[in-house]
């Protein structure tokens, strides 16, 4: 029987969940929806949006490969797709592609050719024989902001308005409140709709305050999230990073329900390594109403990424288990 | 048994001969190789060239889509290879989008990616579903210059050089001699491997000095055109063109003999009404080696435009004629 899964991030950490959920699929018969964060302002993306409009493609595009086929046409064309034009001098001509990946540049293109993202990204992913399907969680662009104290180091009680998902991701200060703009965006109706039909949704890994929880800031997802009927699964980091230093891994816990009281959870999937004591843990967990499951989820060279195959093995006794 | 057919061209009379092709392609069982220009340093194509090196991608992008196949997906992948990015104003950013093709910048992407642009062009046909293949005439870009007589019309007999593909396209004055940039260029080894495994080597309609005439100036490419076993075709113009004007049909004959003093044809495809007077072209196609075949070829709105439908009915019985 199919399984399905909607999981909800951006960037990287999505990319790492997407990857350990294609290699569960053939065993889980798994049916994968990623539900990508449209906030990003830096960057080919970044660029993109502030010149043409529309979507930033980047996390769409990292979604998009890391679920894309095994064929090694299929590659070829993720490959493509991953490749960023370097900048070139060549006299005094100004370059216009350097930086922008190829394929933030076709996902730009079919956008404004077919006119609707969903369409796009849905022929994006024919081009990548993708196991699964890539939505972003609103058709319109999103503005992040953050209150952040000790934005500026010089100033470290001060509280000031952090605008835009780079600038969010760069500060080192602490992240009192996130926000996004407009307030309540429109989420996808076809993220809604398969959140609603879903076995489970996966939060995380991923950068915490500009990644994972804008969805929960959208009304419509974050209704759709708490209605589901679906079991619900929290993939934690593996390390702070800069938004979230001073963050613990309880506390990022804290931040899920803070923004979205009635979410409740079923797992939390951490990396004992990486958790240190569990008990703060379990008991942030508890209060999600979920167990905390611990597993070696992290590439052996020490960095905080994690195993796409060490994740799918930790996910496959949590996502197979009789409901 | 397969009929293998190499077309040499490039832009929209390549695209309209290739398009013909297709059509015929079922019925004749053809295996269909083009054999395309890198000359343009116009548009997309020449900022690209300019910037960043490589091929012109524009003439080997319109030959793809001519080839795209039928099935919905890969037609609106060529749909997308074709959408050029207008120019937005936004703010006062610049927009380094504005004017490309979106195919030229896949291929463009895929030439760096792959370090190969026959392994580039191979990848792009599989996108699109191609019937039948295309090739660059030279694996390097090349410069078209050209000897015009009366370039300034203010001084109607001066000669002066005139430089690149499309100046040289844009040109009112007479075209008195024409070469490339390196002059002798080597040529794309899979083209000449094709143009001697050829059936039949079919050449125009197209710009005649930008796009039909520079593949007979690549010396191993005339070598391998005059010692193929196959039989050759040659498709005229409807009317003439900027580079061309003062050129009557038979003069376009004659061009071919005088870059290519060894070229015999077997066939020559002319519109009865592009031709007019029949004598004097029949006479050029005779000096050729070559039998003029008149038909209906051009589109029914009076614009001088070959259409598919017709050229493919008229190469039909050339093309499946017994040898």
């Amino acid at each position: 029987m199919t399984t399905r899964v909607v999981a909800f991030g951006g960037g990287h950490g999505l990319s790492a969940s997407l990857r350990a959920l294609r290699r569960c699929a053939p065993e889980l018969d798994l049916d994968i929806t990623a539900v990508v964060t449209v906030g990003d302002d830096g960057g080919s993306s970044g660029r993109l949006r502030a010149e043409r409009g529309g979507l930033p493609p980047g996390d769409l595009r990292q979604a998009l490969v890391a679920l894309a086929g095994d064929h090694p046409a299929t590659r070829r064309s993720a490959g493509l797709f991953q490749h960023r034009f370097t900048e070139v001098s060549r006299g005094d001509t100004a370059d216009g592609l350097a930086g922008h990946a190829v394929g933030n540049l076709v996902l730009c293109g079919l956008m404004e050719l077919l006119g609707d993202p969903v369409a796009a990204l849905e022929h994006a992913g024919a081009m990548l024989g993708t196991v699964g399907r890539v939505l972003p969680m609103s058709c319109q662009p999103v503005g992040i902001e953050a209150r952040v104290r000790g934005a500026d180091p010089d100033r470290p009680d001060e509280v000031r308005t952090v605008t835009g998902q780079h600038q969010v991701a760069i500060t080192t200060g602490r992240v009192e409140s996130l926000r996004l703009t407009p307030a309540e965006p429109e989420a996808c109706p076809e993220a809604v709709e398969a959140i609603g039909a879903a076995d489970w949704l996966i939060f995380g890994p991923g950068s915490w305050y500009t990644s994972v929880l804008p969805h929960l800031l959208v009304p419509q997802l974050a209704e759709a999230i708490v209605s589901s009927p679906a079991r619900r699964l929290v993939t934690l980091n593996l390390a702070a990073e800069k938004e979230t230093l001073g963050l613990s891994v309880a506390d990022h816990l804290a931040a899920l329900r803070w923004y979205l009281p009635k979410l409740k959870v079923d797992h939390v999937l951490a990396d004992a390594k990486a958790v240190g004591d569990p008990d703060p843990v379990e008991r942030a967990a508890e209060s999600l109403g979920a167990r905390l499951v611990l597993a070696p989820v992290a590439v052996t060279d020490g960095t905080p990424r994690h195993d796409p195959a060490a994740l799918g093995a930790a996910l496959v006794p949590v996502l197979g288990a009789d409901r």
